[in-house]
């Protein structure tokens, strides 16, 4: 039997949600889009839900994540703000060592079938 | 800002979950009690619901978690086979492990607040 190890982690603050896997892809799909609105549909998201996670997310952690690019050709667009690369960057290397370290746990405790 | 880290674990076989946190706290629960149904309330599951996932994960891992008491005075009961009290007692201490190590790189990246 091939055990694979999944998980989800999310930080809370006064019992509501600030960051997450899930945030943190929202604002990776941003940055690399450079639209919300991309990104939301990626995410298999209504540009409304993208919009009000967003919202709440910087309500909760009390910074600005997104900056609005203005029209033009393209018709304008979304990118991260310096504080939301900041914490995207901090919660992806976090992320990853959290991964790592519970894959290692994970190994440990069941490399050899349940016996 | 106080922010606390939470986060969900569970395992995985070909796409169909084996066991985890939830699965997890309803073992203890059975071997506490030593009943599925007062387990399955003290969940807010239905009896059925418990005894379904009970199912699930004994045909997933391909041993048997329960034993059924019979009768007597107290109406009987269930509690855990050897081997279930091995993968309960394997997966608590892999669990709290991967908690303690998470919040040691939570506190490593987040400790301060989000500058």
């Amino acid at each position: 039997m091939k055990t694979k190890l999944r998980s989800k982690i999310w930080l809370e603050s006064n019992g509501g949600k600030i960051f997450g896997d899930g945030p943190c892809e929202l604002l990776e799909k941003i940055d690399r889009m450079g639209s919300l609105r991309k990104a939301a549909t990626d995410m298999k998201m209504s540009y409304r839900q993208a919009w009000d996670l967003v919202k709440m997310l910087e309500e909760n952690l009390g910074i600005s994540l997104l900056e609005r690019q203005a029209g033009g050709r393209a018709g304008g667009g979304s990118s991260l703000t310096g504080e939301g690369k900041k914490i995207m960057c901090r919660y992806k290397k976090f992320r990853h060592e959290a991964t790592i370290s519970m894959e290692t746990l994970f190994n440990q405790y069941f490399g050899a079938p349940f016996d």
